[in-house]
């Protein structure tokens, strides 16, 4: 077994607010983060996946085919996006948290690539803050 | 003469439009850039001082003071803020770019250290595309 | 199970020595590290937690009070010190390597933190070695 | 248990070139990776071994020594070299690619260091493709 | 006066190798990259132009078409060649040095954007070896 | 007229503290700088020389012998070492800053490599500061 990543990158814009909270509580809770007016992040995306090298190849899966799965499942949707009001596999009651932001990807990936090979999405929001989902 | 560099970071939204084109006008000049619902960035910025060392202390200048005055006077107003609605310093009228910014951060800062001492405003808005200005 | 890091820096002086050996015994383990005057690093640490993200703010953690906790716990005590001289939690007859640091850091940090939340403590020394230490 | 990680660098030149295929078949699968002529890569090793320090030393291994092993072993027979055709630890029938590497590298450098600590090796062919093994 | 800078990456095989010394010669000079069978690396390209953002659109230039012009002229040839026999514009005679590199993609760029608006080329061998031209 | 630069390392222990201050002025002024005990870094010392590449070897300098004098001159005396103790070029009344190590490294340099040829030292303290000196 061995695990090969592939990086992607996006550019997006979001907040962090509850709309049944009073914008007291959003402050509270959610700090410099509920501006109403929005804030952003250079997100990077790492997909893992894993499989048996092909004796011929050597390849695991084409890397280049991986790359194309993940911007056109995932990329071509976020990058200069909204990640609250824009994307539409992002549930519109759903949070764009990190964490929330990898099980959105890992379900967006999972069916489109060959069945038991995506290990990881690890997805970093500031070079201070990432979150990796493992699918369970 | 030594030159000495703080590094900062915030993180924003923006969007390029310009409000006198038409949708399409402003898609065809600034792409995917002119999502009306907004994207953002990790913005880096290098802020560089020139100067002598004190014989004493061997500073150009109090490098912690600089940081204090480039986070009081910068990036406390630009951090999560959206760059087109929320900063008192930067004109309604005038494009978020990276080359603006550089300008509008270099007016904001070189009043407020010693005369004569600033030497240049970088901005990275990505890891690919970064703007400098020395101040004419 | 989502996994959040937190990255976290701080810059220290430490050496490597036996007080029971020689000189030259101290030099043949440790070679330049065993410099009486001591060396230092810019040490960065990622401090990983794991649980399930809050339906309503997607959060696994307050990343904010995470960053809080591990500066007051942690940042605080290491950030400009000596790591043979001044910590309170290194034992001084441990030795301050990349590895034991991983390990008295997690003792300082998992009872300030929800219990079972604590994954993983990553520690970089320089860009070529890092440790990590799961806590067991 | 403890991982230590140390990170070495080679550069080297390599093609993806299937003999029995036709050039127009290594051109569809491989793509640009085919160029008769070679291209090359800076890659970044991370070696990552496991254990318990020791009480006086503080070390796992000494790190000193695991990068003198990994330096005779692996560093010197790959770094400038060209992976198709130099090194003899890598057969000639095996495609060079990252997943392959990783393996052939674990090989090498198993039995050259005690038993049971060699914990992964991962390989970073760009800035956004690394892949990683872990013995099993 | 601001000047924009855009980066663009390319991998390529090479070799440092003068065709009237002998073997021994060009190993005392050359050393590793004398190897017959070539060796790679993964450059990166910064791009340096400059100029006065324009009032509504806050460019010096369109980056993405300054991005285009990159890829077109430079990148389209660089990348996944080997620099020694595969690209056009780089002279056979001509050692491909990463100070040589420098000036031949100034020559390849300078007639691609608007007369006086190229100001440096920085290219990146390794981490941490990279030449700077400016023109002149 | 090419730039050429090599990046070299060293970590090293420092403190930022004048003898003849009492330790609430060299606390007021140096901060956490002013520890007793020590701290220190993991400095990134970047050399720029400059000149016309030869025609035969496309070099402007041999990089392996630019990097052996700076390994030889600077890197030996301030790796591992207390700069405020142990290095000889260093004078004891001066402050180890980021500024004054550029001009020393200067002057240790601008001997030991042709006339002219020096242009840059740049030296990182941390990832957010730096300075550079350009020998006038």
């Amino acid at each position: 077994m061995v695990y090969l990543t592939r990086i992607e990158k996006f550019n997006a814009a979001h907040k962090l607010w509850v709309e049944s909270w009073s914008e007291e509580q959003n402050q509270t809770v959610f700090g410099k983060c509920s501006n109403k007016n929005w804030h952003g992040h250079n997100y990077i995306l790492h997909v893992t996946v894993k499989g048996t090298p092909d004796p011929l190849t050597g390849f695991i899966v084409d890397v280049k085919q991986l790359s194309k799965v993940i911007r056109d499942e995932v990329i071509e949707y976020l990058d200069h996006s909204n990640l609250n009001l824009d994307v539409p596999f992002i549930p519109k009651d759903m949070m764009p948290t990190t964490e929330n932001l990898c099980m959105v990807i890992w379900k967006q990936l999972v069916n489109n690539i060959p069945a038991g090979t995506l290990h990881s999405i690890k997805l970093f929001e500031t070079d201070s803050i990432y979150a990796e989902y493992l699918g369970e």
